[in-house]
Parts: structure tokens; sequence; C-alpha cells
């Protein structure tokens, strides 16, 4: 199939790349020329624009076009597709839109006679040879006509064993690539997955900071009037090798994950991870999926847990811990302990 | 009543001058002399001893015999009083003690025919004029030969409104002292009381810290590609008076309550709170709420999340965050946002 | 002065009543008229009215009108008066609006010249006796008008001890009313008392649970191969009377609150709360201070999980509870215990 | 290698089974003669004894005895045996015991001249067929004694890709088990294991119940006055499929695991989980994983959270709910809702 893609970033590049070595023709689009350019030379795209009219016309109809672009600029992106574009068109964005935003798109467009699908979009770096996970919302006839494209980006069934039973009901989940629902599904699912994702790592950052605190009991001079003391300090005087144990626990354990994987990498790496300093970001899906988990009256403890410890983590909790010491002062004369 | 009070610190020398004024005698005992003298010169005792022998030998039998020291001094002061006190004599333990070391020192006194009260003791350094509540273990008859001494040292009835209801009930709970139960009761009482301090003072830092950045959408300059764009900025423009806020809720509202009296001084006083770095201490009773928790399989989210709140004010979670953003890079080559 | 008061709930009727002791006068309407005559008997009101219009045209301009309605149907009842109303007259939302749409409601009033103010209230079922808490928002001019109402309505000075130091910058906060910042930032100094009173709330509920359960060790029967054996029963032996420990925190603690006298009234009049079923409301307040939280990425996690556990009570975890324990059986093959 | 195994459960038997597969000899003792004759009969020991001496009889020294019981019961059993063994004899606890019980149990065996190994075990009923992952505490030379056992058991260098960079350092924790610390390293890091693992179920089942909630805004009926409407219910109109959701990430995603393996067999046999009642067990790993954070005072959010889920999944919370009921109504009057 032919596509034009919109965005050549790092992400998109990697998967104009995988389309194009499964035989699809890729023309892409990037604000600065040398972008284009670059991935052209790559071989990442078979044609190159300098300008949206110059992609939509190199575009046979119905189109496709994939927008691979930051979810702040979509919104003007489209403004200036819409008239270049035709009835029975097909816009994607598989970029991190917020799912309440694909709904509104998704009408806008209609009213051009132009198809939207919302593809959530998951792999990171690593999709241009592991394949990418497709969560993707919008009508079915649309998404039946782009199953080539989603085929190609997919890791495809032998990416992980099968799940027993799988093979009565088949389907294209199995296969990496999903139709989840009507316009937002898609990126609904993928806010979710993120919002899990958050979690997983939490628990990870947790498990691997209590393991790295077990030789707490060897520094007994850290302990004075403002610091409980450690009653048993015999029982922790571990000194753990944590690569070893991410390393350990990629096999045979309960907890084993490709995220583990990552973490076995890093810890070989950097024992120390002295090259951070453990201020963590935060985009938006995550937010966004406590948000839903509220309007739902659904409990998220865990998954906003994880939310806050990357707030706190970037001095969020500054002034509410200033507060903490300011009543400790005031009902009990407690002076802050200096670090 | 007569009493041996030993711990002349700021804490024991306000309960000492409280009895004093209520009529009772208190011999005091302090590691260093200077402070015994500067004790009796304040009123706060009627004698001074410099050693516990001294102590004991100033008292009639049967004895009382008041600790208000350090929980890690119990075990080595109890050790040199057990041969100077007598069968019938009591010990009480006015400090912080975990109350499982209650249980264990009780039976070692009993072996002595020596009695043992555990009183937890919330006041701060207010108590002196608003009185102390008393939260105790122990035997009653034990409980009923001090009474005098609780009775002094409690705010009494007239300190709160009085509960709809509670003059058909009567006890002495209205009058600020109780006895919860047998040994170890009266520390495990003060141990929630803590625990729900934590929770509490919590809320409010929470809350506080909400309004303060109520008016983030004032500031965009904040946000790049590792950062969520506010969606709503216009929402977020408010510049409120902390102050003002907490002193309006001390009357009327529902979160009505001593902290927000001490919240509303605070900042008052101070408004950015900048005499705090927040790294706030936490003290045993804290930690030792969560761990009964877990034994009793009640769920305590709220009071745990104050505490690890705590631990992360001092820098408790760094490896974890760090951690986190190892993860990331790993997986998509997210480099740390500078701070 | 002269106010028209739409909704006449015990609310509504409460603070009529109270602004008519004051001196001020109501004019009240009620969708059904026998609300209407019987809040006229009481002597809330000095006139009712039988339609909006009829309340209109009883005020004399520039009018006051006070809604004490639904949030859901202040759109409808706005929509209604905004014909009826002329420039310069001032509504007033006194109920539990989301601030979001004050801001939107302001500015439609602003078009026909009308005022508004968002009035975030306190006080529940006590307010008649005890006053309201007033946190105002809107135009400082349209505050100052309307000033011998809040006054009226407010606790007043008297109602607590004066905050030292407050003496010398005086304002109303003291008072019991606050204009707390423009359009909206009534509502929103509201919706974050609210968060706060989960989270107080639930610190208290925590801490009485753990109470409760302090017998645990008294069970033994209750130890199977599913469920891990309590280590040291011998230290959870206690049956603690909590309506006396809730009256004993009353006085002289650091945790006394407003909220700590009703639990004591509680726990006296029903120990085991029995007449209740343990399936808690929670209003929109919770949820939007949460939401506010993490628009300005600021950790909430005490306030988040008072909330959750609100919408566990409710059986809202129910799915991922079965969820976790199909894991355990996939893995392991756990079955459940049965409960 | 020749081993004693005591202990000839669904988890011993199926670790002797692995162990005889590979070509080592087990010999094995169960209370119950049948047990020890049926799994005779199965392979998984080449000798069965009916008394701990007639096992300890059968092995030549230095011998191996290995453990496969509850934790409870160990102290009991290490009694017995104590008297059987001699000098430089193994033993070794592949339970789940408690690391600070392991820490006793080796100074208890050493001054008998016995040798303890804790030996934490991942694998659960997949074990046989994918190998145990082994974390293991005590002296180094006793774990290189037993290393040929360890290799059988653990899963083996090719169960997972390998992580780039460790060719160059080697070790036996990509064989999937390692010599983790001195005595009850092995089991402390399996407490973590388990820890991590409760925070990672808690985040897909949280997830997946944010999706089956998705479709929350088809059922307006479920709003009253008690109950907060949602603002935009045709956001919330999605129906999915979850078996699908959880088959679509295992191939691509951030976010794939085993556990996701595992659920998305437990979605696809029985979509709405029907056959559990959502009462969660949890170990003591779990627990005793917060116990050591709070001693080392390191921040376990996530952890905590997963562990209370399950608490109050078992109706932990319940007099904590109805205490938030009771004070709703004592400060506003609130009924509560009928479920």
């Amino acid at each position: 199939m032919e596509l034009g893609l919109i965005g050549l970033g790092r992400m998109g590049a990697n998967m104009a790349l995988r389309l194009q070595r499964a035989g699809h023709k890729c023309i892409g689009y990037a604000r600065h020329a040398e972008t284009v350019e670059k991935r052209l030379k790559e071989g990442a795209i078979s044609a190159g624009a300098t300008s949206l009219s110059e992609l939509v016309g190199q575009l046979k109809p119905p189109r496709t076009v994939w927008l691979m672009i930051p979810a702040a600029s979509v919104d003007a992106t489209l403004e200036q597709l819409i008239p270049l574009l035709s009835p029975d068109d097909v816009v994607v964005d598989g970029g991190n839109s917020f799912y309440q935003d694909d709904i509104r798109r998704a009408a806008t467009l209609k009213e051009h006679g132009i198809h939207y699908l919302d593809v959530g979009t998951s792999g990171g770096v690593w999709g241009l040879e592991r394949g990418y996970c497709l969560m993707i919302g919008g009508e079915a006839e649309i998404v039946q006509r782009l199953e080539p494209l989603f085929e190609a980006l997919a890791p495809g069934l032998q990416a992980a064993p099968r799940t027993p039973g799988r093979e009565q009901v088949g389907g294209t989940a199995e296969h990496g690539y999903l139709h989840c629902g009507p316009h937002g599904a898609g990126h609904f699912v993928k806010m979710v997955h993120n919002g899990i994702e958050y979690g997983i790592m939490a628990a990870y950052a947790e498990g691997f900071n209590i393991l790295r605190h077990a030789n707490i009991g060897k520094h007994p001079e850290e302990i004075d009037a403002e610091t409980t003391p450690l009653r048993n300090p015999e029982y922790y005087q571990y000194d753990f090798n944590l690569a070893d144990i991410a390393e350990l626990w990629r096999r045979g354990s309960v907890i084993a994950s490709w995220l583990l994987d990552l973490t076995a990498h890093a810890l070989l790496t950097d024992p120390d991870l002295s090259q951070f300093a453990g201020r963590v970001s935060d985009s938006g899906e995550g937010r966004w999926t406590i948000k839903a988990a509220i309007d739902e009256a659904v409990p998220a403890g865990v998954l906003s847990t994880a939310l806050y410890e990357r707030f706190a983590s970037r001095g969020e909790a500054d002034f509410a811990d200033k507060l903490l010491s300011a009543m400790r002062f005031e009902f009990g004369g407690h002076h802050e302990k200096q670090g």
C-alpha cells in the first residue's frame, strides 16, 4: 500500500522503514527539508515532500495520511490538511493524542467525508525490530482497508508463545494489532496501557530500592534524636548486587517481563544509575488514566501512587513537606534535621 | 501525691510544673546536675536528685517513679532502677515506647513485685497550659492509685464541649485520661494516635499544596517536550492567600481542628515557609502503626502514604526515581529533563 | 439587606433562618408550593414566591438572588433567570458547583450586565447554630456589596480562639468568610476543603479500624493455608473501647478536631456502627480535587487514597480483585479462600 | 547428586521430578505414606522414607536435606532433624520462610556443625517445565557444593534472550540461580520478588478494571442525589474485549510480561471471571516486604497499596467504611445509599 507520513522523527522514521521493508510505499513530509532528505537516504521513505500540499498531491485517492507528530500539533496540522484532502481519504493519528480529542476530530473530519483512525502505538525505539503494538479506534471498514499496514507494523504471531485456547478464537490481537472500538478506543486503550506501565515500573523501582537499602543496619551513625533507631540492625546487613538480581528474575520467576529485561540491562551498565538525577518525566497518558478512573469511580491506587511518585521526584511535593515540618515545629517545637 | 520523675527535658519539666501547680510533689532526677538545678529554680520540682538511688531514697514506699526519657534509654534505666525499688512500687513509662516493649518490661518488673504502667502522652509543648491527653495501659488498681496524678495532668472536662449523651456514661475519657487496657494498651493507643496524626497532617499539606499551585496556568514557559502541556491554563489562574484560607477554615468548616489552628499560625508567620527545607522527620509511632495494620490485615492506605511522603521528603526515593528514568531511557531513549 | 433565595431544602432553609435572625429579609422560592409555605411558617423566609418571575418581581433592583440548588440544576435555572434580571443584579451560587462552571457562567451573566459570585459553603446541618464557613469568588466590589449577608451567615470571630498575630493583620478570614479570588475561586477553595475532608476522615477511619482489630490475636481459628499466620498473637489481645478513645482524644491531643467530636458522638451512640453498611458516597469535590492536583502535577496520595477507599467500599474494585484471584490461580493453582 | 527431600506436595514433587530427569537422585519423605508411594510411582523420587530417621539413614554423609514444607512447620522439623544429622551435612529451606528466621536457624544449626541454605523459589505450578528461579542465601562454599542441583532446577541460559553486555560478566544469574548473600539473603530477595509481584498484579488489575468500566456512560440510570453525575457520558461508551486487549499487549508493547500472558489466558477462558469472588489471599512475603521498607525508611507506596487492596477485597476495610458513613451522617445528615 501507499501512505503519506507526516512527521519523520525517530518514531515515524522507524515505522516508515518497517513499512517499506514489508513492501509498502511511504511518502514522507517533515517541517525541515533536511529531515526529509535524511530519511530518503536511510530508505525510510520512497519519496519526500516539502509541503503538505505536495505530499497530498503525490498520493492517489483514496489517500492514507498517517500523522506521527506531537499531540499538541495535531489540530493545527488537520486544519491545513482538510482543504487538501478528498472525501473517502483516511487520516490516521498514530501519536499520543488524548482520546477525547479523537472523538472531536473524527466528527470534524466526517463533515468533510474524511475518515479518521486513532492508533495508539507502543514499542518505543525497539519497534523497528520487534514490531509495534497497535491499538486502533474507528470505523471497522476503514480499519480493514488499512489492515496491510497494521500487519506490517505489528510484531506478528510468532513474537510470543501462543496463548492456549487462542487458536480456536483467532482474531488479530495475537498478531499485535487490534480494532478496539469506535473513535477514541485506540488511544483509550493506549492511555490505560501507559497507566499500567507506570504502575509496573514503580513496582520494580520500589522493590529494587528496598533491596538497595538492605544494608542499612551497617550504618548506625545515621541515627539521631529526630530519627527512629532501627530496632534490629542485624537484619539489614545485605549488600545486594542489583544487576545480578534483575538478571536472575528474568528466568523462571513470576515477575519476568520486558521492563525487567531493560532494567537488567540498565543496572548492568551502570549499577548506581549515577547518570540519572531521578527527575522522572510523565507523559499525558498516565494523568488521563487517573482522570478516567475517577470519572468511572474505579479505584486506581497503584496507578495514582506511581504517577505521584513521578511528580514528587521533580520537587512538586516540596511545599507540602515544608508545611509538615512547620506543623511539627508548631506543636512539638521540632526543628528540621539537616540533611 | 508524691512522685519521682526521671527525665527533666522540656516535656518532663512541663509535666512536673503542671503537677506541682496542682499540689503534687515532684522529686526530679536528670543526668546533668545543672538540669536538676534549673528545674528546681523554675519550680517544676520540689527536690532534686543527682543519682537514681538518691531519687528513690527520697520517696516513701510504695513509690511512684515516672520516666520521661527517650525510648532507647528505658531498658538501661530500668536495669538500674529495679534493684533500688521495692515490691508494690510503680514505674510509669510516659515516653514514646513501643507497646511490645511495655509487655516485656511489665513482665520483668512483675518478677520483682513492681508494677508498671505505660502512659502515652500527647500535648507537645502546649501541654503545660492545655493539659496532656493520657492513654494508659496496665493493671486497673494501679491506674486507680495514680488517678490524682492523671487528673492533674489531663486537660479536664471543660477543655471541650461535652459530647451529647456522654453525661449518661461518664468515665474519665472526657476528662482527658483513660485506662485503655492491659500492659501496652496505652502506648498502642498513642501509636495509632500518631499514625492518624500523620494522615491528617498530610491531608492538609496536600490540600494546601494544591491551592498553592492553583496559579500554574500563569507559567506556560515551564512546558516542553518531556512535560504534558496543561490543557486548560485558564482554569489555573488563582493566587491564593494560604494564611487567610487556613484562618477561614478554622470557623464553621468541617475540617476545623487543632492542627489547622497551628497551620494558620505557621502560614501567617511565614507564608512561604521559607525557614523550612521540607525534610520531614518521623518518629517510630507512625511506622509501628503500619506494621500493626499489616499484622491485623487492616488496610491503611492513607496512613502509609503519609508515612512514605515523609520518607520521600528526605530523599529515600532517589534510587527508585533513578531507576524509573533509567527504564524510560532504555525503552524510549528518553533523556531526563534538567530541573 | 434583602435577597431572593432559590432552593428551600434543609440547607437553604437553615441559611435563610440565620439571615432572618440577623435582620435580613429573605424572599424564598422553591419548586413545590408546600415547601415555600412550610418555610414561611418556620420563619425562614419573610415572603414566598411560586415562580421565578414572581420572586424577581418582589425584589428591588439591584437585586441579590442566591441559589441553594443541586449543581446539576444551576444552568437550567440561570437560563430562566437571565431574562428576568436587570443589569447590576447579582446572582450567587451557594451550592456545590464545579469551579470551572463558575468561570463560564460568570462570563455568560456578564454579557447581560449581571454579576456573579460563587460561594462555597461549609457547615452542614450544624450551620444554623455554628454559622457557615464561606469561600467566595468574584469581583471585589460585589463581594463588598453583599458583605452584610456574609457577616450574618459566618460564625464570627468569637467562634474560635484568635490566632496569635492575626490581630495585626485583620481581614474577614477570622470572621469565617473570605473573598478568595476571581470567579471560581470560592468553589475551588471549597473543592480542596472537601478533598482535605476526605483525607482527614480516612485517617480517623483507618486508625479506628486498626484499634478495632487489635484483638485479632484472640482468634487463631481464622488462620489457614491461604492466610499468613500472625507471628505474635500475644501482641494483639486488646479489646479497645473506641467510643472512649475518641472521647479521650478530644482533649489535649494533637488530633482533636470537629470531625473527631462527631466521631466520638457516633461511636457513643452505636459502638459497632451497625446501622451503616459501609457503602460510602462521594460528592464531586473529592474527585475534582484529584483532577486539579493532576493538572497541577502536585502529588496527592493521601487525598486520592481516601477517595479510592470510598469507591472500593461500593464494590468498584470487584473486577480488579477477581483478576488478582484469576492470576493467582493461573500461576500457582491457588483457589480462592471462602469468606 | 543425591538429596533427601522433605515435603512431597505439588511443589516439592515437581522439583524432585525435574531433578531426577537431570540425573540426580531424590529420596523423599512425606508425613503420609500414600504420598511417598504416589511420588515413587510418578518417578519424582528414587526411593521413599516413612520417617525422618529412615530418610537420613538412606543418605551418604555429607548429606543434603531439602525442605519443601510450610514455613510454619520448619522449626518443628529442624528440631527432629538435628539429632539425626552429622557435622558438615546441609539443610536447605526451599519454602517461603521469613528471612529473619533463616538467620536464627542458621545459627542454631551451626552450633551442631550443620550448614544451612535458604533458597527462595519462584515458578509455581509451571516450574517443572519452565524451571525454577532460585534465590540463594548462605555460605559460598556450600552454595558451590550444591551447584549441580541448582543448575538442574533453574531454567538455564536459553530461557530468555541474553542481556547485551552480560556475556562479559558471566555469573550464574543468567542461568536462573544466584547466591545472593549470607544467611537470609535468598528469602529476602524472594520476599521482595513477591512484593513486586503484588504491585505488578495490581497495576494490571486496576488497568483492566478501568477498561471494563469504560462503558459507564451508557448507564445513566445509576446516578442519583448521593452520586456525582458523570459530566461527559459521551466519553465512556466503550465496550472493550478485555481478552483481546490482554492478548494484544503481549506482543510489541512495553508492558508485555509473563503475568500478562497468564492474564490473557484467564480472560480468554472466562471473560467475566465469574468463577472468582474477588477475595484475594496474600502470603507473608508481601507483608514482610512492607515491614522491611519501613525499617529501611524506603517509600513503598505502590507495593503497600497493592497489599491493602487485597486486605480490602476480604472485607477488612468494612469498619473503616462504616465509620466514614457515620461521620457523613453526623455532619451532613447523609444517609447511606442502598447498594
